[in-house]
């Protein structure tokens, strides 16, 4: 089962130098998101034969037109492709009331539901959404207008049964309660098999983390805490600092920075200004306090794991 | 001087096969036009070098989202590229409320100002724009929703002075008065030169039609009678003529009728459902009542001049 992350657009604001806008597709625990949608994010989509039927949650960090002018096209299509199945898109509010009326100005009645579901930044760190497989944070983000970041993991794992220990007394109702970390006890009450002895500690769960756009500040450091692959915005480099501060961007030595303090597994930097025609000087920047840091590109996949990402080459 | 369209979007609907949506980059008499903004027209513009700044007249043909839906993008990509100047936008009803909802929902405050003409297609065959250079006529069309195609004409051209004929006795205000067309006087109202004597009749004024999305019906050839270049959407084969007639689109058969009937220059056939993976049966189809017929690619230019035209290998 591939995790991964899939870049779509890289670009801020406008499109430049063949970049498109801000865009992801993730694959988690054999299930499928989309995080912001530019212009032509169904373009990229089909350009890298990502099934967007398979995405029931769309998750929104903020209404500036660069991270959701692609909604309306996306959408749109999905309709005409004979979708029936519901969707649900988190954002902060005001984007029901945008899509609304762009859908009822041109006559557009869709044959599926969607579920906008309205995050408040002020509510912080919180739990948006879980099924069996992960669980979705949000947290605020620093920007113009209300933005949130998104913490993708998957739920804990069962703990793995040292096989070389079982014996013909261990039942498989047993195991099933071992893995879970609980001792199996006998009609009085007495330990038969403990946990401890026939498992051993759970994998760690994957996780991943979309911080754009946001200025730097440093409790987001706690929010993306040991992900293992953290998106950060890097509209700027350093020498750029103040134009970062004024637009509520990062600079590439920001995001380094929240990576190195979150200690997560390895950091991807987008979101580039178009003064940028090459993203060398940006990761550089960012490498020189974080190392494992990879500059996004169009198309680019990212696995979403600790263990794979700490042996790649950037 | 370049007139010519370049094709930015083939695509109906749905983006397939690497086409883009409808859009159309218009250059006529030293003046620029665009026609329709699908999704991703900002970024066909930045592909073919096309300057959106000279852009002071976008005509919209109907608010189905495949024509409409770059408009976001792009406007605001205006406004971060530090317009100033207005821009006026036709389309029928409906456009500005849809506009104004998104932009304000997004805390998008424009610099420079759209005037939004609202065109009713039961006005009928009307003249929407002028300058001294063009015009720009509206017409009804047959679609599922208000939608209204465009003739762009450019003006009346003066006559052509007969250089062998001027003499010493020609001053620089007769030949103003020649090239109208009028007859120079003496003081006693007598006919000293006789315009027809000393000018031959005005070169055509260039002329090209937009229709699209359409079902086909007899009178629109009326509206597009002669014009140098001649767009038609050819959405189907006759072979989907039912399903042509049901979603009011047209045949790429009824395309080149109205291009026969209309003695136009040339037609350029698009709007191609995804179901054609290649345009090939559409223009033969198109070519056997109308042979010179391009199908649409992007990137294409076609020179909107009869003159011109005729030479042309499809």
């Amino acid at each position: 089962m591939k995790n991964e992350l899939v870049v779509l657009g890289t670009g801020a604001a406008i499109p430049a130098h063949g970049r498109y806008l801000s865009s992801q597709f993730i694959t988690l625990n054999d299930r499928y998101y989309l995080i912001d949608c530019g212009e032509g994010t169904q373009f990229q989509l089909s350009k890298y034969k990502l099934k967007i039927s398979r995405v029931n949650e769309i998750f929104i960090s903020h209404l500036h037109g660069d991270h959701f002018f692609g909604l309306f096209g996306l959408l749109s299509s999905l309709n005409l492709l004979g979708r029936t199945k519901n969707i649900t898109i988190y954002s902060p509010p005001g984007l029901e009331a945008i899509i609304n009326s762009c859908f009822i100005g041109s006559g557009l009645i869709l044959r599926y539901t969607i579920n906008f579901i309205e995050i408040l930044p002020q509510d912080g760190y919180q739990l948006i959404f879980e099924d069996k497989m992960n669980k979705v944070y949000s947290f605020p983000l620093e920007h113009r207008i209300d933005t949130i970041g998104f913490r993708f993991e998957e739920q804990p794992k069962e703990r793995n049964i040292i096989k070389e220990k079982l014996h013909p007394e261990i039942k498989l109702a047993d195991i099933i309660l071992l893995k879970k970390g609980v001792d199996v006890k006998d009609e009085n009450g007495n330990v038969r098999f403990r946990a401890s002895d026939f498992t051993k500690s759970a994998p760690d769960s994957r996780s991943f983390a979309y911080c754009s756009d946001t200025a730097y500040f440093p409790k987001l450091s706690d929010y993306v805490k040991g992900v293992d692959l953290l998106y950060h915005e890097a509209t700027f480099h350093s020498s750029e600092q103040e134009r970062a501060k004024t637009t509520c961007h990062s600079t590439a030595l920001e995001a380094a920075t929240i990576a190195r303090d979150a200690e997560v597994g390895a950091l991807l930097i987008g979101h580039f200004s178009s003064r940028y025609d090459t993203t060398k000087v940006l990761k550089e920047e960012a490498k020189s306090i974080f190392p494992l840091t990879f500059a996004a590109e169009e198309g680019m996949n990212i696995p979403i794991d600790k263990r794979i990402i700490k042996n790649l080459k950037d």
